[in-house]
């Protein structure tokens, strides 16, 4: 008998969107996974439209999140789509998510994960009851060099951690871009649709996924500064971070819209007793060594010479010297999410090595970085403790 | 009515191969088209084995190409495959583009287009003669910096071409990799399956094509010297050749697959009257612009700064600082085929502008310099000619 | 008459210093600075073996400081000393200095300028009083492209300043050298003879003062993290720190010299609202210039192009290309040193324009800078406000 | 006694010159070598004002270089110039050279040699005979990280070498620039001063130099392709060569002054059997190191690592991270002529190792590449041989 592809809606990512389009690519590169339905759009006809460009036929295109989770449930199991991928704006995550869930849906679902940590929890606990896969696409853990780097650190080569740099600066927001009516920037920076933070929320939250990601180490307090620059906004489109991890490490996290010509230039150095790494996302299959009694090494992504870990290999497609890109690494993500479905829907045991990707426990953290650091900042102390989750 | 996705079989691809995967996922990155049918290897165990892989179901996995073509041509047209991507040793490409052209089927072939240029010709006339759509993946042109540099050059920017500087240093064939039995290896070095040349052939002709895509400028004559340093090698691993193009433009073009540790680094630098550009592969998503009297600019993919040209905005799919890499470059061509492919179903006449990706003339170029550059590398003579095309 | 070179003496600098054969080279580079005495370490012996390495006549190379002034005064006008360096460790900066003003000689000092802020303010009083001429080594100033980028923020091409990011990272105490005797680590990990801070005081204060140097804008407040990594130093070897500016810039300054393998990477980014900056020390004559509608511009030094300022012309003195470098910038602060010493020399009023080069109330500032961070590195409050000045 | 330094006059290099300026610089970086007399200037009044400017004393300011070397031969021993410097345009190296030999006087001297091969060869056996210092300033051997990359060439490292790659565009004459009568390209582009090539015989022999400095080969042949594109233009500004090597490398090697924006990219890459290296003149303090198993490595000037080699370790003044650039690498060269004459001048015999530094004999090779490169641009044949030396 032929093998199934794993059969996949979406909410949200109608015409116009920036994820969802990415959604799609990352989902369908290794053909793994087939779109099959969705509820593009609070707007029912932009939704059909954008179905229509998909090549969905018009009875799998729906007015709504629920209409779909309802009517997808009724079809049979070996047409059905077996999850969701959630790509609406912040506010919407939970409310959605909770209802596929509830429908018996695997989901995977952009981040930030919530609106409020609060949300964010009772999520988490669902998620957990449901015994059903969860994925929350912190894309650039996807990345070979960063499953690489997390490898160098986990063991123990650059001896234990002191130092954690990661900067995320971005100029997109340096002027009232949301008064054009842009779309992306229209809902980040609107506090009922993206939450208490813009630029912590968007790309903050990233940076510190990735900090804590690559290190294990897990931060313990925060001292933030966050600024909004641009007049007539309403959220914060700039942040530093001060923060301190539990057993002794000291880091800077570096978020900022207003950078003007910075692109997405999200990268990381970590330093060790021993040694350090560094990594840059727009430079992506690349990543530094450095020693303090050796030349610095430049590290590849494409495995021509044998010494990449198995972690890194199995998240690149290419030989040397084939850029591999955004799409590529956040397809991982989809692929690994695919493979853990597969084994949902075989009925088998999903292992924990088998997700691979960032799951709703992320989520929570990355909710709880959110509070903290906005805590922070109105704050005159200068520490404020992270949460116990 | 539901649009339909563009049905495509393969042609070779199957298990091990490195540019049969390449083509499926750019093929499927869009998702305008779908993988319908497939012989993936001349090993029918192996087709069948590879097709089950990708989730074909079995009675669309065939045992040759000769058997694929005549029982899709049987299928009612609404289901039957519409075109065919051939991504066999380079021996095959002719043999296989025929048949499939025979059978009315639109192609989309590997490069180099054939075995000889004799061959190349013949097919070139059969393809004119077919109507049919060919496009020949000379992948490196679809990265939207490629094309913005051919906007530039075409423009007048750089006032009157002088000189062009193209480069491919590979290092992966710097021992005898053939030897260990290694398949990409193995068919490259053999002269009964690669052609007349190994280095020039596989990578040569890519920073060729590119030299002459960007800059419209054809090769008149040529200087090799062409050098087969690992010892038990078939074919040349290393070549270095002097250019002369019409209208007075001097070059160089340098291939080599013996530089240790360079990967794909294929890079190019064109210098005119007034200004040049310099892009690089591994780096694709920047083009360096330089000028007498104002500072060296930096072009980046993304469309937000407005600087663009419509033809690069057209290849780019992410914001700026999104890293997009050689799947999506490669992709480029075969959203461009997919909508000829798309017109000709219609049976809309297919623009020469919608031909947006390299054809089967430029693959009989590509055949004219590999065998001109073999033919001066045993000359004493300083210069020899490009034939007439 | 011969026009003659300004007759030079040395406080400091023996064999085995680093900084002071740095003052020596900077001081030569020219031709118009002449080294004709110096007392060279407070061990006699050591003195005079350094003064005959350097083929001074052993008259004039002398057992301490206070003997050099007092002897080179009562030599004739115009052969005795006109000016002294002084590139002890910190806390001789201020003793020696004092004397030599008293002597009536010029200084030229490195930094930090003190061993406290009260110090340093009583030596800006004398300075003050004297009339005589004093310039602080913070000679990263000296770069053509940190001259460049003071000129294009001052002009007002980056609109107003936002966001200030300083970083100095450096490796080379990331162990305890102090422990095995290394000259350089021994005396800076002191606090007896470094000051209250190491971190901050040797690297931190040059990353502050490029800071305000380039923008014009003054710290108001900060909040600091410092951290000793290593076990058994006695100062600060990292350190963190959120900044205010007046008028509502904000800013994040980092120094470490922990962070292994990062060598002398000093690099700022500033931010306005029309564009940014960005300049590494590591690869001086390169500065970036970004822009939200316009791509990314490199400038470099060299005059061909015609683009540069005259304050970055004026500290260029090789054509582009012809990489110049540390001793060159510093070179650049002793050139205009050399010539406000020969004009006070002929009894002309030195104007400001010619006091182009780290003054006494720079070393004010960069004291307060430290004591400042090292106070609200004990702090709870999240922001220390800087003294006034 | 006092050690004296070494003693220099210099011919050339007067107002508005660029080398002589250079030179200066380089001679008195590290204090070891002291100008004492000149003539600067065909033009007696430019060379005393040139004098003036320099701090010398009117009598030692000569109106021609015969008038120098007979009257400083009459100075007593210990106050006369022991050495000079040749900084003329290319037809006066050898005239000033034989004359300066003629009276004793040590030599350095710019680059190319001579005005003609046959010139050069009568100029080497004039060295020969006098017993006398004599150095070629093909200054980027004095790179540290050039010096590194012929340690690990010499020692094996990359195994036997197969390619070398060696390119230097400029784009500084990519307009008739003579014909404003700007004073570097007056000169250069004038067969009467110049000789037979403006490109190869300006940079052209720094890449060749360079190439078998670092390597130990020997050029065996050439094939070249000599251009002048500016209208107007009496001399080539661009060439590329093919090259092949004694032992069987093969190269290429490419100069151009049209390369528009190029500043001074010399570059070389090296590829042996085992291993690369590629070394770019831009980035000097880096040396990039290539294996077909192991990560890439970077390099370092400074000694802090412990890895680099004696001969680098020698060429570098400053620890890690402090750019040297263009100034101190000439400065090596001068540091090791001054070691070699105060050998000379003490009466003691200079070892072979002692000459660290390009020779005539380096630049009788140089004139025979210039001379067969030109010859081989109006050849017919693929192949000319380098003659035998």
């Amino acid at each position: 008998m032929t093998k199934r592809k794993i059969r996949m809606g979406m909410v949200g990512g109608g015409r116009g969107a920036f994820i969802g389009a990415v959604h799609r690519m990352a989902a369908q590169l290794d053909g793994q996974i087939e779109l099959v339905c969705g509820a593009f759009s609070a707007d029912p006809a932009k939704s059909r439209a954008s179905g229509a460009d998909l090549f969905l036929p018009g009875d799998r295109v729906y007015d709504s999140y629920a209409e779909m989770f309802a009517r997808e449930q009724a079809i049979p199991a070996d047409e059905r789509m077996a999850c969701v991928a959630i790509v609406t704006p912040n506010h919407m995550h939970v409310p959605v998510a909770k209802l596929a869930l509830e429908h018996g849906f695997h989901v995977i679902c952009d981040k930030p994960l919530a609106f409020t940590l609060q949300e964010a929890r009772a999520l988490a606990a669902l998620v957990r009851k449901s015994g059903l896969i969860f994925a929350l696409t912190h894309n650039y853990t996807g990345y070979p060099m960063v499953r690489e780097a997390r490898e160098i650190v986990r063991s123990g080569q650059l001896g234990k951690i002191r130092k954690i740099v990661a900067e995320y600066p971005q100029g997109w927001l340096a002027s009232l871009l949301e008064s054009t009516g842009q779309k992306q920037a229209d809902w980040r920076t609107d506090p009922k649709r993206a939450g208490a933070s813009c630029c912590i929320g968007d790309i903050g939250t990233h940076a510190e996924n990735l900090a804590e990601y690559i290190t294990g180490l897990r931060i313990e307090s925060v001292c933030a500064d966050l600024t909004t620059f641009v007049k007539g906004r309403k959220l914060d489109d700039d942040g530093s971070v001060l923060l301190r991890f539990t057993g002794g490490a000291r880091g800077i996290l570096s978020a900022s819209q207003i950078s003007i010509n910075d692109e997405n230039a999200l990268a990381i150095r970590v330093y060790g007793e021993k040694g350090g790494i560094e990594w840059h996302q727009e430079e992506p299959n690349t990543l530094l060594l450095k020693w303090p009694d050796r030349p610095r090494q430049i590290l590849r992504t494409g495995g021509g010479y044998g010494y990449l870990s198995a972690a890194a290999l199995k998240a690149t497609r290419l030989p040397a010297g084939h850029p591999e890109g955004y799409i590529e690494a956040f397809a991982n993500l989809y692929r690994s999410f695919a493979s853990a479905v597969a084994l949902a829907q075989a009925g088998k045991r999903v292992p924990a090595a088998a997700l691979d990707f960032p799951t709703v426990e992320d989520g929570v953290r990355g909710m709880a970085f959110i509070e903290t650091v906005v805590k922070s900042a109105i704050s005159k102390q200068k520490w404020t403790k992270m949460p116990a989750l």
